[in-house]
């Protein structure tokens, strides 16, 4: 059966499905990735079969103080447990992967992904929560997975990282594409490129919604192919008459493998630095996703046996991470390498929101060492692995999907990506904004955002991989670090209805005018000595009466609000 | 005397000076503003004479919690008290005028600004030190006022913001002249002109130094004008249906005066929302520094009764300042005015490194409450108040100085300015790369940074105004805001040598794996229960014995590490 979809000026219109199939709803349900860019993590469901696309995490945002990563509530996946029928994962990226252990921890489902993407999650897996009984299951691209009555068809199209897919959901009411994170190089640098014959073949079939990346709408034309990098890596390998560093992510192989290249005809060895990185180089080159010139790879050890300008040094901490290789560098900390006069620098990524004060830092501090920092040349050393807005139209040119949603966007970009479609003849029944927690119910000849909503949520991971930070703790948090607190502890005889010794008060992190810890204990004892027996006995009063009176106290004397960690001990 | 430099090659050299000048050496010492962009704080001393021009703050990084301004060490000044001769201010920003009241309590010395300087500080020093017995002193363009041997003239130029000063401080070996923070722009909203030909006539004088501001040091070209930003406003007022809304920094009266002036054009009444912005309109528009046209200007409860597309409003919060009425209306947290669809904000404004990730959540909340927000746009809604490399160049070209130091710049700044001037002809030994404390000294012949640093660093200023806060409580404030807290007590008779009753455990802001505050107290508990008697004769020993306990059991248990505070009581 033809299921091409009518086309009305230019774009396809529902057709009329075969009648014998069962009427179904089918459900999307964004768990994470909607209105925000991080932890993507979407759902689909037809019947009783959910098939998860993606389980990423996101980083913590400034206010989120303690928190190490923060991932998708699964709570709809937990309630539903019988009818996961597996995770699909588009790629590598800790975004659209980072959260797999938490949920594999508690829900073992079979993972399917490309050979790329399952040797990097492996290494995460085997840190976290091991592989043991995980069923891990490897798809070429080509492949078309049954998941109950759903299926699922990678399509290989190009990105910032080796082996990413997008997936096209066979449903009853038509084919729901995936895009993933995508970009059309046609250049890109392992040779591997976009399926679009396929993407068209699909579109030809019958896409009835279409979830896009919208993360660089607001960019107009067509974004660089990855390949441009070359030549501005290639003129300061050239012109630099030190050594020559480089940051980029860890994940960025196509980056790295322009480094060894330009590397290896500029005459220069390379060095990797960072454990990640040196992870993923030796794991790259092993399952031939890098190709690692003759004689160019060195230890960092090796680097002082050549002259500075026949060395490059791949290095981590592009994000100015603290603990990073590069980071310490900046510090004159990290043992096993010193900043010098003449080194060169490129910022070969880009700061992550929340970073670039960090970043800004980071690069000072190797200008104040005499280094220079390339991070914003004419002819560039980092493009975007996200299509431009042209890019994202051609997608919705090759798919003619009737229903569009923007994801991978903030809402700033999910609404210039609904102007973009408005203007290309979506009329806007057709077009959905969806937030997280949205179920995007999909009927035979109709589809709307349900009433109803599933539990979501931002999950907060702890420094010890412990999720659930809660809202009370990170309030306190947020009072401890402007403020400190102040310790107060009364011992009390309740018995006897009588005060034993003095009040004891210590501070931590306080800060304020001089002498206001002295007088705070001045009316904290004046205070105690105004109590009557019988305030002495109830031992959970006494407690908040201490309390509030230092908090009250502080507050008005200093306008500060340290935390009052009260303490009554009954002898 | 015709104290022209001899010129070689377009650029100004040392000429000999008159023989009958005492030799003196003139001193450069930056008290903060060089290497970093904020608390722009500069001392200039001949013999015992000390003027310092300006006295700003900066904003705390990220990692500062509870730090709510910065400032400059002042232990210079306070050690040389009685040569300070004054302190002249370039203009009104909080870079540079923000520091006033914290200096001003501890040394009281002449103020030297123009009108509008003095009318905005003015308003914080009356709020925070009181004015009375200050010697707050205007003075005009074209005046040279005498401070001991020195003298200093301010020469008008244009920047963001009214009455902006450069100034011309006379030496035994020259000018050294200060640009402040400029810009040359031609078409300024007040219309009133940088003194193009002052300059020149000051480069003929001589100029021995040059403080250059070097902020946009790395944009080519020139810098468009302020008076551009009327069409990109305008447009916007034009084509919105329903009201828009702009914020931009209080203290931006010109960007202020083209809303009121494109409103009343295009038909619009405009309100101004948050209380900075209200005193400053309100204060210059009595001053004569805006000119409110007729009919346009209305209260915020006024609004209701026009039309949607008959209101502007002007707003703060352009830096996502959580108490700011824009990020409480994002939040549709502010009781005075509720966001609502079609609604346009134009972010006018640029963010500060560090507040990016504010801005945007800021950003994406109006989107989801159907707001637009113009951020981004081809007819710029917003223009820098710093010129750009051409701008800077001009500088050099009208004042030709014989030594060059960049300030008001990152060192990522300065490297760039330094690669500049040495493209421009300037030899090495004549370009200086100033850090806070440095000692530039100028001599007859020669000028060299000299092998003693003043005494500078960041001074925290917590939210109750108080200077000081101390390297190790920032230290705790970062453990507390990362892992919280536990809080230990213990109670001991220690002339019995025993244990009074059972330890108490509480937390704040901890999280951790479940069950691990029990063990601990376990641990505790057992721990207590092996100590020797005398272990707790010696509270300090015990209180020390309690803590490592705990801290060394959590560490291992969950990693983490949050601060804890021990308290042992004698009864």
């Amino acid at each position: 059966m033809d299921r091409a979809w009518l086309i009305v000026d230019g774009i396809a219109a529902l057709p009329n499905l075969v009648q014998s199939l069962p009427v179904s709803v089918v459900e999307i349900i964004p768990l994470g990735g909607v209105g925000e860019i991080g932890k993507n993590c979407t759902a689909i469901r037809q019947d009783d079969d959910i098939v998860l696309l993606d389980c990423g995490l996101s980083f913590p945002n400034e206010e989120m103080f303690g928190v190490d990563i923060v991932i998708p509530d699964f709570t709809y996946l937990l309630e539903n447990k019988d009818k996961v029928r597996g995770v699909f994962l588009t790629h590598a990226h800790e975004d659209h992967v980072g959260a797999l252990p938490y949920l594999l921890d508690k829900l073992n489902v079979p993972v399917y992904a490309a050979e790329f993407t399952h040797a990097m999650i492996r290494q995460k897996l085997e840190e976290r929560i091991g592989v043991k009984g995980l069923e891990l299951k490897t798809f070429n691209f080509g492949d078309v997975i049954q998941a109950g009555s759903l299926s699922v068809e990678p399509v290989r199209i190009t990105h910032s990282i080796p082996d990413n897919a997008s997936f096209a959901v066979r449903t009853k009411h038509g084919i729901v594409f995936l895009t993933g994170d995508f970009k059309f190089d046609f250049t890109p640098v392992d040779g591997k490129l976009t399926n679009i014959t396929r993407l068209g073949e699909i579109g030809q079939e019958g896409v009835v919604l279409l979830l896009s990346d919208s993360t660089n709408v607001d960019r107009p034309g067509w974004g660089p192919s990855e390949r441009t990098v070359t030549e501005g890596l290639s003129k300061v390998f050239r012109e630099a008459t030190g050594r020559v560093l480089l940051t980029t992510f860890a994940s960025n192989i196509h980056r790295m493998q322009q480094v060894f290249d330009v590397a290896s005809e500029t005459g220069r060895k390379v060095a990797v630095v960072g454990r990640r990185m040196e992870q993923n180089v030796e794991m790259c080159a092993r399952l031939g996703y890098m190709r690692i010139p003759a004689n160019t790879k060195i230890r960092l050890d090796e680097i002082s046996e050549f002259e500075p300008q026949r060395v490059a040094i791949l290095t981590t901490g592009s994000q100015g991470e603290p603990m990073s290789a590069l980071v310490q560098m900046s510090k004159g900390t990290y043992g096993r390498l010193q900043i010098r006069e003449g080194d060169t620098l490129i910022y070969s990524a880009r700061p992550i929101p929340g970073n670039e004060a960090a970043i800004w830092r980071t690069i000072n501090r190797l200008f104040r060492q005499g280094a220079t920092v390339i991070y914003d040349s004419p002819i560039p050393v980092h493009v975007s692995g996200h299509g431009y807005r042209e890019e994202l139209k051609m997608m919705l040119n090759l798919l003619r999907p009737f229903y569009v949603a923007p994801v991978h966007g903030e809402p700033r970009h999910q609404h210039v990506y609904l102007e973009m479609v408005e203007d290309m003849g979506y009329p806007e029944h057709r077009v959905f904004t969806l937030q997280d927690g949205s179920i995007l119910q999909i009927h035979e000849k109709s589809a709307e955002i349900g009433p109803e909503k599933a539990p979501v949520g931002r999950v907060l991971v702890d420094n010890s991989g412990t999720p659930g930070i809660t809202d009370e703790v990170l309030r306190d948090r947020t009072n401890l670090a402007n403020d400190g607190l102040i310790a107060v502890t009364v011992v009390v005889d309740p018995e006897a209805g009588e005060l034993v010794g003095d009040p004891v008060l210590q501070s931590k992190g306080f800060h304020g005018p001089d002498g206001a810890l002295d007088t705070t204990l001045e009316v904290l004892i004046d205070g105690l000595n105004a109590l009557e027996r019988e305030d002495l006995v109830d031992v959970d009063k006494l407690r908040h009466q201490v309390g509030d009176l230092v908090r009250r106290y502080i507050q008005k004397r200093t306008s500060l609000r340290p935390l009052v960690v009260t303490t009554v001990v009954e002898v």
